[in-house]
């Protein structure tokens, strides 16, 4: 028995004098939870869902609406390298230089994630596991209701156009469109 | 030594099943940094340091001129609540609703810390120790110098307020000034 209680001992403090190596794991994944928080709070932030209908008078498709969703971020050119950080996390998107000549200091750069399937599968949920804060939270709920019924294909339907469109007018974010 | 064996098992079983308490306080640490990267990334998108300078001719001070460092966090109405959150988190500043009358949607409001003691050991101290990823990360660093410089009282001489001045040429955020 005094065996046994010394084999706990000596595992308990084997457990124990583990965290030496553990902590920089612990760093990493604090680090990582961190970047996760930053990430939802920059977007709250600067970051913005739209979805913008576009007309295409010549589109061989029966309705010639085209339903455009975008997950965009807008920052000043100095801020580059904090958007680059959000485009490696997603692994998706592009970042755009948008060349603005009216009074502002800094030409704002745009990331932005357009394709259906990175939104779908990396955006979306990335925020619906981590909820954003401010109001655009309800602008992710209703985008990523949309984008899911474009994957069914509703928005080639009349009622299913017709349905977006009042989804869009619930959206807050109007800035972008 | 199977005996020995066998408390080790029940001992490594007993500290991994452990976690169902454990679990709970690291579901709130996990969230606790999360909240701390979130502020960080809204300050990023949102947030703003800036040191501005009032003129007050009748000042009994030698030198007429005030420097009135802020940090600020400006939000779209809608938003209240996360900015309501950010000042919680800081337990300082106060929220204002800057009512506008152009062409934008949403009346802004404004978080504001202007209390030297809680720029001092509030504000500061917690992006010191959880640094933006932005451009904003100089302004808080020449906005940190500039405190503490205030906090010695060399504002209050002509060199120190000179220093300050071209410190605060520096900065990158004129936004709000």
């Amino acid at each position: 028995m005094l065996l046994g209680y010394n084999i706990v001992k000596v595992t308990l403090y084997l457990i124990y004098n583990m965290p030496s190596k553990k902590v920089s794991g612990a760093d990493n994944q604090q680090e990582r939870l961190r970047f996760i928080g930053w990430i939802v709070g920059f977007v709250d932030g600067e970051g913005c869902f739209t979805v913008s209908f576009f007309k295409h008078p010549k589109s061989r498709l029966r309705l010639k609406w085209q339903v455009f969703p975008e997950f965009v971020i807008t920052q000043g050119m100095k801020t580059r390298s904090a958007v680059e950080k959000v485009k490696k996390h997603f692994g998706c998107g592009e970042i755009y230089l948008n060349r603005r000549h009216d009074n502002h200091h800094e030409h704002p750069i745009k990331y932005v994630v357009r394709n259906r399937e990175d939104l779908l599968t990396k955006v979306i949920p990335f925020f619906e596991k981590y909820p954003l804060l401010s109001a655009k939270k309800k602008d992710l709920r209703i985008f990523a209701k949309i984008v899911r019924m474009m994957n069914r294909g509703d928005h080639l339907k009349k009622s299913g156009l017709e349905k977006i469109r009042l989804m869009v007018r619930e959206m807050n974010n109007r800035k972008f469109r």
